[in-house]
């Protein structure tokens, strides 16, 4: 696996990129994984949990050499990360990324990047409400989709070697466009987060917590998750959102009229679809 | 355990029915249960499971002589099963019920029962996916809230005995008027199901599915249950659930209106009230 990558430069070793050393080594990745991060203890800790070999003081070190790039910072840090990369003239190594939205991040590599036929974006579909190494798994990634969104002028060698990489890792590829992702991830992921922060929010302001059980826990485990990383998200991605947004209110407003039209044969027919639709997902 | 309790009668002997069968015989209730069901084969499989020890033809048949009655019906069935505990004149057996909803309960309880001072409604907070006696559980409702909305008028020795149930059957006892609990039911549980409707059916118009993973699939868990069921609780409890709907529109208004002007920081700060009331409810 990944025989010509001999160095591999993880950008960020939180829960993503440190996942991603651990379930390479545990897959017998022959070649040396030297991560940074903004603070050094992060590093440290992937290291000691041995999902990187080495520990980079700066991103130009960690580059220096390397054939494949791997950009698991936030969101909101890959302009800079971008550029420290083509400060330090690593022109030849393929670059991808972990981040939740592909197009601000396409765009900001076609800027920055000083070959960005050599970048592929990624978004693996794997997380947990834990942050950081610690909560690092070397299975994380494994029977998970992992979507890679190479352009139309992408180095066909790049592309191979992305692909690789998340096989490797366990996840199950599928190939769109940056623009694709950013719409469907706004419907799956962006705007159920969304939902569940509205409805603690609405519990906040209405009460009933005595009531909360199992439902209650699982609708809303998604606004657990670290506010900041979720607020580039939803800025990045904002326009696909709003449009998901405005369905939801469109749901709102329709069963909202059956209700108050006593429409039960209606209403009956709208908790069918959603059964039906999901019960048909969970089957396939 | 309710050694007053000679006969017990459950009508409607599902999920909940068949549970309590199932909980008071693991922790020795002594009595006999006599259960009944719309359709004979759910009474048998019941029996079948030994969460009941007999079957009765009908509910004149299940209430005579019994010294409580459960009514575990559908929430549209129940005015058929008061009537007809009233046509058998059990004039004296203490009534419970576990309908989700309970101002529609609790009045019709007053309307038809023969002595309504001795019924007293429940709610008890818990459910699977899965419907019918198969599905049923000795510890269902171990650790999980049970709602009891005594009125005024109850009579004392009626609310004792069905807090003994709830509690024999492991249930945390929580007491509030049958208002309150429609308030907060429709905040804790209604509203989130109703929103995991609503994101399956933005899916189903917008599309995604391919991205979909264990975030999807835990925020539309609910809505995967019983749509006949649900349709009867939204209907029953539309007062309280359209004034949820109608604060839920609310948040969807308040951030799109910062996602549009870019206002990030109030994005944030949105996120960031909302992970802390979630975590410091989860942490009580």
């Amino acid at each position: 696996m990944l025989e010509q990558i001999e160095k591999l430069a993880i950008l960020g070793t939180g829960l993503l990129g440190s996942s991603i050393g651990l379930a390479l080594k545990d897959r017998g990745y022959k070649g040396r994984i030297v991560g940074t991060s903004r603070t050094r203890d992060t590093a440290e800790m992937s290291m000691q949990m041995q999902a990187i070999d080495e520990v980079a003081d700066n991103v130009s070190l960690a580059v220096a050499g390397a054939n494949m790039i791997i950009v698991a910072v936030p969101l909101g840090a890959f302009e800079s990360a971008f550029r420290a990369i083509a400060d330090a003239k690593a022109g030849y190594a393929i670059v991808t990324d972990v981040g939740s939205t592909k197009q601000t991040v396409v765009r900001s590599a076609r800027e920055i990047l000083p070959d960005p036929t050599r970048f592929v974006g990624s978004h693996p579909m794997a997380g947990r409400e834990q942050q950081g190494p610690r909560a690092a798994k070397s299975d994380l990634f494994q029977g998970k989709p992992c979507i890679i969104t190479p352009e139309a002028d992408s180095h066909e060698g790049a592309v191979k070697a992305v692909e690789e990489l998340w096989q490797g890792v366990g996840s199950r590829l599928i190939r769109m466009t940056a623009e694709q992702h950013d719409r469907d991830a706004a419907v799956i992921s962006h705007l159920p987060h969304a939902a569940a922060v509205m409805l603690i929010r609405v519990a906040s302001k209405l009460g009933g917590w005595d009531l909360a059980s199992t439902g209650f826990r699982d609708t809303t485990r998604l606004a657990s998750s670290n506010p900041p990383m979720r607020a580039d998200i939803m800025t990045a991605n904002k326009e696909a959102l709003i449009h998901a947004m405005d369905a939801l209110r469109e749901e709102l407003d329709a069963v909202e009229t059956m209700l108050k039209a006593d429409n039960n044969i209606a209403v009956l027919q709208w908790l069918r679809e959603a059964a039906e639709t999901r019960d048909g997902w969970l089957g396939r």
